[in-house]
């Protein structure tokens, strides 16, 4: 039997397709002496438990990755060790700092997605069996490069990556590429998936990233990704929702022009970085709940909860 | 007998020459699901009621004029299937998108003037009878420009209009102009009324743009207008006032080297466009009483309240 | 009989459609010890003689304009007192410098039209009768805006003018719009003629701006203009040909992909501001002979000749 | 017996070696009709009471100097007058703008450093016996330069001074430099005490400034100083702490990697400038409890509570 | 036997490692009506003569690419209609435009590498048998990367390939990466191979370019780039050395801290893009004699000449 | 007697107030193999010889400073090796490049007073009294600094000395100003001189420098100095001249208004760095003929003619 998370249903009177945690945020700042703001974070429910990969930037500012368990999803006992990576060759991977990881499992290893900064911004893909031992990649993707996910099955004999390729920086610009391998270290075929500008939707007007790794549905994948404006005074970051082709997901079936969420709340209004909503996963069970993990303000760690008919009709009715 | 709005007596203890309302912001987010947030809004009495032309942005981010009707000027009854302009031919208006109304009537008609983009932000004016036909006259002004402002009444033979020419983007610069015209169409005799480094009023340092209509009075026009400073964490919005000569506008008598009003409250600096007031109407009865309508970190609606005596007094005190 | 102005037959081997004098520059640098640069210049030939209204940079690197005279064109006696502007009412017209200009002339009177930096670059129009007293009209156009070129005739009651709004500085962008006016005072019904990114056709792909008076034909109007290209080392200026509909110019027939001269000869490529030539007038005969002048380099004057034929083939073979 | 200062105990369960006053802030928005915020501020004890200078940013947004006295440090008379400084021959000193002052005494003078913009921002120093006449010294540092800190005794014969050259806007850079003098006018022998980028400390990337007046201990200086991250929606200032040498303070002995403090509260985050902790003074009394005066979002004035030894094992244990 | 191409002996005097042809340019301005320059260019030698693919910049300023043939390197016979490149499914290769090309043969295949604007500019690989019929391989790189080069043999079973992964624009950045492949289409285990900032050598500061196919001699390859130096005047394009390992090419054995060449000459100096050296390829026979061909100015193509030897010494004797 | 230095009469019909040398540049590219570019060069006359301090850039683009020595100031003998400078303690002062030299004497030593970047730019002050042992002085001005400029006798017991506070980089902004020190390591009472935007005076707008240590005549100090102007085509560095009062030079008697010399010949406007005139040295003798030295367009260096005479009726006669 499947390890349950925390879910709850859709409040009276709620027209959205998403609605917010009552008790957000789920983690606060300064969590340990060692962890400043918990919040980019990549869960995934196991036999037992539910594991998650954390990124947690520390009290001199540094972003890192953090290994945590929960029995619900909400209540985590986080491991502020920092996790440690290891070259093939078993040499440390040696980086400046490592950030918005995602995580999913194929057949028996979970892999971790993450970008870091080794010589400027760049995606590594590390391999791990228990979450004690990390395992980094080849590396397969050219900096610069950022928002890596990697689908949870093959099709084919082919692995398929979602990943942003930019610039160096505070990256004014970004579309969603799709990429193919036969190893997960040599990558290519890539064709451009959704560009940033989109129609007269200009809360995706800068730039895009993929969010959490994709949900296999019946009849499609449900891709949540993240998009940009920028205002006057600075960035917001929404969240949406897009359908993509079950055996082809380079072919995009539908594509929410609305926003599913938009920063609204204290919590993701201000901190940080104000005006932040940016999520890395999200939980699905059988009956087609699903909870959403997002960053809020680059300061906080919070949910979100819709169902999987809930973003397919909003993706559809969206599509115009 | 003239249809009266809400206005409320200046608190006790209160030394400002504007107060809020206590119960602001009287639009909030997501007033409907097609429209995400309703904030910079011209209002204007009618014999029976009290109209409003509203900004509204979508769930797509995409800005749109609205219109709404109201008893008292604080609740209202809000179409939010978007109003459709037409050209004289009666073609449609084709554009990107349309923000920042405002709203007039002179003789027996009413007009809109609104920023749209078409190729790059400019200005249109958009005549209506019954808020239900809305025909645009030729353009009349050049990209780029904003902040358009239309007298309520003609000059000898000629209207008036104030407008804030400038960039592609979000302008770091901008003088309020006044020109002339006789048929709403054809403009020329611009000249420059006001610019934006203002003596050492740093509250209008970066640029300035004309807010309400202009409020006649019996020895002078009075001009609420937005002042934009810039700090290094982005842009503040805050709200000014002069005094223009009765007879020739483009004569300014006072202008008040402090804000009336600068960003304070939670709503005012948080939200989609923090630390922004942003005026676009205000109310006057004939006694003098005046409600300001201003647009709340591009988020939300609000109110404020104050009387013609008290605007000229801030102005000439406030003059040198 | 008309006054003949220098020109020059196609060399042998030449395939261009556009031909450089071989003794360029005709005005060198330190043209006298007011004037530091004579370039950017505006001729037009009269009964007598040819006359010319110039761009002078004088060795404070104020631009201003300048008066002259020529017998043939290429040997010019000029005037280095600058002209002096005057307002309507007789008061002088105050600015901080001037640039740029067009010269034609419709009815008995002839009109100057330049950019001078009063509240940002603005286009302004001057009347003269004899080249002596210089009436400016009002400010038909709001700052900001370059390249301004009127028409040489009326189309029914209407003057038409050729303008390129954009921003304060150098300018990274920018159309060509025309507008309308009954009076040369009041503008409007303006229009997007030309837009800069075009086609394929990338040395014009960041601005254009008009060149000469356009040159009346027998089945259509022939516009010189200037395009604009970036590269990591600034900006390329080179010229181009469109063809305007005889009856409405707001209408384009045809325009050359390929530009007809870009920079190559020493005297463009080095200067003042290397890499430009920037054509402000033209002169053509009963018999289609044409001669360009042209600023090069920003430093000295130069001209190149054609013909009507030589440029409708041109703009027409390039139409694609 | 000296005049005590409002101090408090750590909380129960706190972990950090800075405390917030749960009041914050002390001075709030609107203090008075002349002064709209008042925030960075240098507070001293005195025999008989507290003595402030303050910024504060009047009603059109100019930042001036004010004079204020308080019995316990946290209730504040404060003069709305504005100080009047002159210079050496009486002549009133002009400038445009005055802000972030600093204040010591040495023998029998008080001194005031602070910043000013005459020709870009630059430091100077006025010195008071009375805080009624304020004279200002010969000019002893060249523009461009802020955040000037002088010790509060000589070494020696000579006395040191902390400064942040840099340049004339937002500062996107800038070190402390530590400098020598004879006299208080003639500067020398300047050298790079501490930079910005600092190991991988990110809070204290971009710039850092000196703070407080360093507080002389039995065996070190302790230097508590601002450091600024850049995100993509603006700056963020935090609070950091550093020890030097008790002889020679151009020896850096420890320096915390990790913030002291960063923008947490509603009254850091949000108002004129969000994420901004700014501390311009400190209080310390014979037993080493400190008050920390810091500037909250450019909007108000907070303090918080530490002590001698909490900063000492704080610097020390950080300094890996 | 091979053929043999034009290359001239040290010049009396000179101390320099590589020396310029003295009739250079080889090929000028306006080489056709349809290509107004032709210059960064890569070249080959096969049996019976030498081939060509040119990067010419077309009337309308689109680069394009060009195939020519040649009997001795010097005087080319280049048609001017444009080579015509197609997808694996004979479908046509759409681009925006194409540029910098560089050419090798592997077995008996042919391979183009070139930068071309699809979504941003992006390195692409062609292979031809004839340089009649022009296929592309599948994506092998994500954008933005420029400067591409294909070493000219496998490595056990691998493929090598450099490239310069950096942004959308005119690129401020860019260090050269080292690439593997099985089968030229999925590449992965990407290696930084040198940067562009290089101990106190200023001329390749900026960014650095793989420049012709390396070279390969008895003990090692010979890499030929470009560095980039800003000045307030715009980039500086110089031409620098490095020697890699035999075996093992990421590897860097030696490379030069002084330019080989650096802008001298008039034609390297003015043009299109002023102070521009461009190396594209370099033509070797069996006695080590070396044709450098390299684009000036970006605007006609120059050739220079060296030995290996001569470069050998040069890294070698520069390396400190 | 005094060492002679080559100077040449006013041309014929000449009438500008400085006049080239024919035989332009005196120093060109690749001087020696160890010193790529000598240009920007500070000379001096003594009594057997003219020395120099020459800024070379070498081959691996890295400035540095040189000594020379000349018999007639237009042929030199450079000592390609590199001067070295040691702190007082007899250290060797590290820096990473050095530029810009000035060169003056003042009782039995020479100083030179140069731009080094350790910590950002700086200026530094170095003694010498044989040009084989240089000793550099304690700091006496904080970075960000260039073109120090030191007068060549005291004023009373005070020595003078010009420079340019700015910023890190291609300082987009900068005024001179004049301090004052007892013993040429504690500098204080600065105050400003001479401002970069000067009446309509655009060669000068963008930045100024000082240039030549001043010359002393009968009645007053002659300052030449450099002037930029931006254009969208990058910077133009200009040469222009005030008069300072003999007694107390922060006194401006005249300033020209008009440029000296501005860039027109290939050597100037073609290079390195193109339109650039950087005049770093004067020589002048008993009977008022002057030699400036100029390094020109970075890459070579050049010299000009005037005289006293010449220079004090420009700087009077352009004074309005």
């Amino acid at each position: 039997m499947r390890q349950k998370f925390y879910w709850q249903d859709k409040p009276e009177g709620c027209n959205e397709a998403v609605w917010r945690y009552e008790a957000n945020p789920i983690l606060k700042m300064n969590h340990s002496p060692k962890i400043a703001r918990l919040f980019n974070s990549a869960t995934l429910v196991t036999d037992d438990k539910i594991v998650g990969i954390f990124r947690g930037d520390m009290p001199d500012c540094t972003p890192a990755l953090f290994y945590g368990e929960s029995k619900d999803g909400i209540n985590w006992d986080i491991d502020d060790s920092g996790i440690k990576i290891f070259e093939k060759d078993g040499t440390p991977f040696i980086y400046e700092y490592a950030y918005d990881p995602r995580l999913t499992k194929i057949d028996d290893d979970y892999y971790i997605i993450f970008c870091a900064d080794v010589v400027g911004p760049s995606l590594y893909i590390v391999r791990t069996k228990d979450f004690k031992y990390y395992e980094k990649l080849a590396n397969g993707f050219l900096p610069y490069n950022r928002n890596g996910v990697l689908f949870p099955r093959k099709f084919d004999d082919k692995y398929l990556f979602l990943s942003r390729p930019s610039d160096t920086g505070h990256t004014p610009c970004g579309d969603i590429y799709i990429s193919e391998s036969r190893d997960l270290e040599y990558w290519g075929n890539h064709k451009l998936l959704m560009t940033a500008p989109y129609k007269k939707s200009y809360w995706q007007r800068l730039k895009i990233g993929a969010g959490p790794i994709p949900i296999e549905t019946d009849d499609c994948w449900i891709l949540i990704y993240h998009g940009v404006n920028s205002t006057c005074n600075g960035l917001v970051y929404s969240m949406g929702v897009a359908l993509l082709d079950k055996d082809d997901p380079s072919k995009v079936l539908a594509r929410g022009r609305r926003y599913l969420m938009t920063p609204e709340t204290d919590y993701e209004c201000m901190g940080f970085v104000p005006n932040v909503v940016f999520p890395c996963s999200a939980l699905c069970d059988d009956e087609g709940h699903i909870t959403i993990y997002y960053g809020s303000a680059d300061t906080t760690l919070s949910i979100a909860f819709t169902t999987v008919n809930e973003l397919k009709k909003f993706a559809r009715e969206n599509n115009d």
